[in-house]
């Protein structure tokens, strides 16, 4: 799931769930599937190859390469169709971390918990400098570092007011019945960007905070500074990681940063501010990829059989792409392994499909959600001028899973108000694992965002949190070992069913009035 | 707090309080102590001193050294007297990492978080080299490895059950009133050691597995292994630390070991036994100090002025060794900074205590409380023996803190039933800072323990737990981020409180009966 970048705005529709005619359910397929699913799972052995064979996945990286690689494999042996890489679009260049070493020499030997933020160049070999701590709030503070900090190790006297407060909360939760039957009831919250009213000060403060920062990255840039010190979201060893450069072909160059976790990023800042002097080492090797600059996304397929039906599709996937100091276990490769999965079980259950099934793994979700938008574009139309193609109307419904481990627990409608029943009906089967809540209201920041742009039925289904916010989104501990098995389980056994349900329907999953493009005034800041 | 190595066996002794006469409390003098000590607090400051500037404090490393210095200029500065390093017997070698660099190079770069094992060896510069898994359950198995394992890293089939679960814990708690009411009606649990009954099974295993353990540990060394690595206990970027070989000035040579994060240490474990190939670089580069093998304690005082009474002691202490892997803060630069300040409270006061009070920063509590009983054994008496020196009759009490940055809420009477209602009144000021509970139960594993086993009344205060247990004893976060300030501001103050009280009353604490030395049957197996 990519981070939300803009302050929104809420809009409470009052839109009640229309209590429609039963849908009807073919139990015995469902009890196969379940069987399938949670006797005779693989979901944990899929999550293994992506996270820990394939390591991190970084758009465009070897990592995602080999990710794909694999899946392009994995999905010809199980007898899928129309198995393939497909290109969305220019990216840009790949990057990996190919060495790593930062530790405090003064005032004693400290090893540092830290990572180069992507896209940014390595030192260049080894280097070893007292850490100057840079003290500017206007561009005029500035001069009087000129000429004094080539080849040197710089930090901020950034989140100096920051105490890592002691967690009183526990990390990962479930969703409780409470909270749940909240949901159900929810409304729907149209999500607006824009700035927020009546915050003139703070947003000139803001900036020129901004114009300091992009003045001081050019000086810094200009006396050739060896290495910038950033504090890291994160606590006990915990760090949240980002992109420092932009991944374009003709990307400006930027100075070597690194984000370093927020108790050694302190450390040297109360040192520093406590009048100590602190030296540092480092080397830092990163590599760019820049040969073939498209993205691809992998797909595959089990054809339709249905004469009438066949040509139309339905589509499940997830993002595969992650960041870059962990493995991406619960951002995304748990989405992947479930969808993967959610296709393996169709497939060894024998199920010869009216519609077809699609499967998609998308690339560069985190940079913006481009591997699915290039791929709607193409295939559905443009979510800018509404332009449609003929296959858009071919089209059930998409189904995406992009927030971490925790098992299904219903899905969120996306103010489809005709969908409600339907699913509410494709649930029932599946409360005694505890699924069973369906809300009108959105959820937004991945890949569903792409098809419902253009009035395609694209839905994300409601997970427990775990430890999604507070440990593992973005973070170097997004590991294997922050899966749990019996969710990934739930959670396929949950969207093969769907998947098999969409695809028997008579009928298309209904759909919501197409949306008008935005008028160009309307655009985000 | 050291670790608790034994097995033991609760026995539950009826013992209740007995409610005395009413001890009066100078309030005015306790008003002056919460002035200086909630309102004028250093505490922090002095926390700052021990961890961020001193660094790591393992028993005779530099930066134990470092700290020591400190704290000595710093009590000086104060005005104590009879200021002084003093040593308490033969410990053997100090250690400090020099260089920690490792990370996986196959199947893709991954930097390690990981920590040399304490007093192990360095890797002799840069190695790389595959990942062998050795698996032996028994001695024989060992066989098949001779000859093939010269300058490789190798790691063991351990822990590849465990699973590291989410957490639905809150890592950092506080007494409930409940938990601290149950506690005020508690009896006394008395801790023996022993073996626990009818696992005759279970120790044969565990013996066999002893000897396999030995057996390679040996063949390593002989093989001169590149580097162990052995799983750390702890998860999501916390790990706790241990020591891997003998600090003895002629301890036997041993291999280059590092504990692994949890994390790493699983990624690399799963891997080999998924059939992937691991290939590792490291560097590691640890330094020992044998130049002078004593151990010291950091000792200073506020002299007594009453005629009859300034021969005679109140003791306050914390150990200020730590682990080697963060700096120590709540183990135990937290109690040696609240004691510490607790001296300066009362030296800023300008109070001129009836009896002397004396502050004893003890080291190589880590390895066995070896600072405090070698003091205790030359000022006090023998335990071993219980032939006591005439100045055991002099010291009223100790006091000890050493659970971590959590407030006091209350005291561990150990038994002593007596002074309950001495210390019932001296807390009743501050219930309002929380802090009001008696118990009669032990506590242990800490310092007070070396007092309380030649019949000195020695005491641990009740504190609040926080993540004491869950993330920093002993492991790489326990940093100064972990220090509470106003929890750090209350115990200063209640001790400086308790101090003034045990100096100014007419009568020393009571003793419990004492001790009888442990027949020679009953010792720990």
């Amino acid at each position: 799931m990519m981070m939300k970048k803009f302050t929104t705005t809420m809009f409470a529709l009052s839109i009640c769930l229309y209590a429609g005619a039963q849908e009807s359910v073919d139990m015995a397929a469902v009890q196969k599937i379940r069987k399938e699913g949670l006797e005779n799972s693989k979901v944990m052995n899929l999550a293994y190859h992506i996270t820990d064979v394939s390591g991190p996945r970084l758009s465009n990286s070897p990592g995602l390469k080999r990710a794909q690689d694999w899946a392009i494999k994995q999905f010809n042996e199980w007898g899928l169709k129309n198995v393939h890489l497909e290109a969305w679009g220019n990216f840009g260049k790949g990057w990996q971390v190919e060495k790593y070493y930062a530790a405090t020499t003064l005032p004693y030997y400290h090893p540092i918990i830290a990572s180069p933020k992507a896209w940014t160049p390595g030192t260049n070999g080894p280097i070893k400098s007292e850490v100057v701590l840079i003290k500017a709030d206007t561009i005029t503070d500035l001069d009087k570092y000129k000429g004094k900090l080539a080849g040197k190790i710089v930090m901020f006297d950034q989140m100096s007011n920051a105490a890592l407060q002691n967690s009183y909360k526990a990390d990962a939760v479930r969703h409780t019945d409470e909270a749940l039957e909240k949901m159900a009831k929810d409304t729907l919250q149209v999500r607006r960007g824009g700035r927020p009213a009546g915050n003139n000060n703070q947003m000139a403060m803001m900036l020129k905070m901004r114009e300091t920062r992009a003045a001081m990255v050019k000086l810094l840039l200009e006396e050739k500074v060896g290495l910038i010190l950033t504090y890291a979201r994160g606590s006990y060893g915990t760090f949240f990681t980002s992109n420092g450069a932009s991944y374009a072909l003709d990307a400006a160059p930027v100075s070597p940063e690194l984000e370093v976790s927020s108790e050694d990023f302190l450390h040297m800042l109360r040192l520093l501010k406590g009048g100590e002097k602190v030296e540092m080492e480092a080397e830092i090797k990163t590599s760019y990829f820049d040969k073939d600059p498209q993205g691809y996304n992998v797909i595959a397929e089990i054809p339709g059989t249905d004469k009438k039906l066949k040509d139309e599709l339905v589509m499940i996937g997830g993002h595969y792409d992650s960041w870059h100091s962990g493995t991406g276990a619960t951002d995304n490769a748990a989405g992947s392994a479930v969808m993967m999965e959610a296709m393996r079980i169709l497939k060894s259950i024998d199920f010869k499909p009216k519609r077809t099934i699609r499967i998609a793994l998308w690339s560069s979700e985190e940079q913006g959600l481009f591997g699915s938008k290039g791929y709607v574009t193409k295939h559905f139309g443009d979510s800018k001028t509404m332009v449609l193609t003929p296959d858009q109307k071919k089209i059930s419904a998409y189904y995406n899973l992009d927030n971490g481990t925790g098992a299904i627990r219903g899905i969120y409608l996306q103010g489809n108000v005709a969908a409600g029943p339907i699913f509410q009906s494709w649930l029932a089967p599946f409360s005694d694992i505890g699924a069973k809540t369906v809300t009108v209201n959105n959820t937004g920041g991945t890949d569903h965002q792409s098809f419902d742009a253009v009035g395609i039925p694209g839905f994300q289904f409601v997970q427990d949190p775990m430890d999604y916010n507070t440990r593992t989104h973005h973070s170097n501990m997004d590991t294997y070992d922050r899966l749990v098995e019996e969710d990934l389980k739930r959670s396929a056994t949950i969207v093969a069913s769907f998947v098999y349900n969409t695809s028997e329907r008579a009928a298309q999953i209904p759909r919501k009035e197409l949306p008008t493009p935005p008028p160009a005034t309307a655009a985000r800041p």
